[in-house]
């Protein structure tokens, strides 16, 4: 058996506590697994008195993360931190450049840093590994990375934001209104600090970059996705579009198309009876499509102690078994920068339209429709009993560009008593 | 960049036609993400003269796989000729005897031959790869025995012969019969040569096995399988649980229990709304339950030539870049030698039966569940024409050993005109 691999853990939460348990509890199947025996140094988090249920006192306890990420008792710097910036960042710097390799589920820091950090651990020949920063316990970035390294990937898309889907699957369920929700989501100490990172779609999209660039062998580009969160979803879209025998999602989407790299994260339309529209409440899903595998989904939890540390120590455990992949898939300083695109790829649209109760006011949105070059797939008017008619349309397949120039000349109508709402439906 | 990976396919059907496209028309690809070059040296098949669709002019030619994989040429060996024994084993014993690494797609050899082909190839310090045998294209085995390395794993299942979910789904949605069915996949070439490797579920008992060995850390042990196929599913049982809320599945299951490892192929009842209920057609899905991680449901194609070509190609790329984990994710000699458990897991169980409709045949039904301590949880009669009254029970979870004995005072009782059909409820 070769010599233990000596771990410091920085950042004792939810997720910093469930790997001391994995450590503590498994350390026979660790060791067997990897022919070496898994064991903690140091640890280090803001109070060294709070109680977390686990037996610290056989590890040397460092108040400074990057204290801890140089001592010469570690292997391996665990960041769970978390933060774009501040200590996560700094105490990861400290660790690469004092040789350890880093396990971290900090999806932020990577959507902003990932690159520079990914190049000075491979020149350093260091790992930097993050299965745990998306997806929670699901390992995609494995699949991604290695088991599915023989395709060129076509889209890769994910419902990666729990919270978001739990509120959105309780709408629907329950007939319960967004601001409702979240209330009690904020209430039960569901959401991040921040809201916006959950709502807003943040988080989802830091996950989404980091696939993205794995997937298609391109920089981390987080700046360039397009971001749109839940907070504008409407009952009244996700029963209508129920109706229509489509479910709302937060969705991810990144595909390369002729025009570049198109990174999307906004609520999206999918098939009821498609993995994707199964999904419920705070459940993670990614879908990876490959030239040749065609269509692989994965689903799991996406948070939480267990699931969280589950990724935690998969890396580690590669890191374990001497196993090697550079951070993205391919060496860092070898990935592309690329061209963002908006939202090129076609799709079909959801619109709803709140009419005015007059003869010639469908006529014009038809026609407004057809000379814009949007063609319908499907339509349905909704009994109503105020001067406001509502009104649902599926397109057939059509850019953005094209719809956004029909919505500018139903807009020009003046039959609409809303500005219509416009949903993507996502082909999945 | 490394020197090149050299590669020899042996067996050029569908799935080796697919390794030598990806080869060829993604070899930049593979060179940037493996930081290597993979090329293929040699290939070996039947038939030299057949046309493929692919040019294979610029490799060299073995007519014997065996003399194949000793070549000079070649660092690792593409077993892609199937059958347990045979050239496919006498050619990967020849292989690792020449100190080449080994790829391939076949879960017979493996699930007989595998211990004792790992444990050599481990003593060579060679891998010995095989994720296109389970589940396609799904990467199964490294979520499995890497990525999910950290966890104790509780369960694993899987639906992973597309022929059989595919015959039973078209028996749910067009209720035709299971001869009809079977006769016309035959009639397509859609089943295996012998096609009880198929419907007699051995093919998806071989990948069970595999599975269970790395799940549990036990030498592979096909021959306790308890292994049942899908001939006796009737279109009956299938629409009665659907009306009971469930789908009938040929679902494998491994678990570790109190009383030794438990490996089941056969029929059970999944409910309808759950991942596995909802897998249709030919499509597989492995779900994998680890102590920290939860369920991690993995779906994808099961069969044909680009997916099990993505699974061989991401064997051969983490030999590319140097990754080596052993065969069944511990040393091969480490694996433990566990007794086997007949179906010791308590469930729920579908009974249906064929009562006579005579005076107290119901209460005789009733008193023989209740003094073998079985209990109900739901029943229905169904309303019938003839002296047959059909009637479907969901018990209460209990033992197998329980419920043989309840249908022993079942028939005791000679109130069934046909032998009771009972079908496993598996928790999913």
């Amino acid at each position: 058996m070769s010599s233990p691999l000596r771990l410091g853990i920085a950042g004792l939460g939810t997720v910093g506590v469930g790997v001391v348990k994995i450590v503590q509890n498994q350390a026979a199947l660790l060791a067997a697994r990897s022919n070496r025996e898994v064991v903690i140094s140091a640890v280090s988090a803001r109070s060294k008195s709070k109680n977390r249920g686990v037996d610290l006192s056989a590890y040397a306890w460092e108040d400074d993360p990057v204290n801890l990420a140089s001592r010469d008792d570690i292997d391996v710097f665990v960041e769970l931190i978390g933060g774009e910036d501040g200590p996560a960042k700094s105490s990861v710097q400290a660790a690469i450049a004092a040789g350890k390799h880093v396990v971290t589920a900090n999806k932020a820091l990577l959507a902003h840093h990932g690159q520079i950090l990914a190049e000075t651990a491979e020149e350093a020949g260091l790992s930097l590994r993050f299965e745990a920063a998306v997806a929670g316990g699901i390992p995609v970035i494995k699949a991604l990375s290695e088991g599915l390294a023989g395709n060129k990937i076509n889209r890769v898309m994910g419902v990666m934001n729990g919270t978001c889907n739990y509120i959105l699957t309780r709408m629907e369920n329950e007939g319960l209104g967004y601001n409702v929700l979240f209330a009690e989501a904020d209430k039960l100490g569901y959401l991040e600090a921040d809201p916006n990172l959950d709502v807003g779609g943040i988080d989802a999209g830091h996950k989404l970059a980091l696939l993205a660039s794995i997937a298609f062998g391109t920089k981390v580009n987080f700046a360039d996705v397009e971001l749109e969160g839940i907070q504008r979803v409407t009952i009244t879209d996700i029963e209508q579009a129920r109706d229509m025998g489509y479910r709302v999602k937060l969705l991810g989407v990144a595909q390369l198309t002729g025009r570049g790299l198109e990174q999307r994260m906004q609520p999206c339309l999918v098939p009821a009876r498609s993995p994707l529209g199964q999904l419920e409440n705070a459940t993670n899903m990614v879908v990876v499509e490959g030239d040749a595998v065609g269509q692989i989904v994965l689903r799991g939890a996406g948070a939480g102690e267990g699931p969280t540390a589950s990724a935690v120590m998969g890396d580690v455990m590669d890191i374990a078994r001497g196993i090697s992949t550079p951070t993205f898939g391919q060496p860092a300083r070898m990935l592309a920068e690329i061209q963002p695109a908006k939202a090129a790829a076609p799709a079909a649209f959801y619109l709803r339209l709140s009419l005015k109760d007059a003869p010639g006011a469908l006529a014009k949105i038809a026609s407004s429709l057809g000379d814009a070059g949007v063609s319908i797939d499907r339509m349905r008017q909704y009994s109503h009993d105020d001067a406001a008619a509502p009104m649902v349309i599926v397109t057939h397949k059509t850019t953005r560009d094209t719809l956004d120039h029909a919505l500018d000349l139903i807009r020009g109508t003046n039959v609409c008593l809303q500005d219509p709402v416009t949903i993507r439906i996502e082909d999945v």
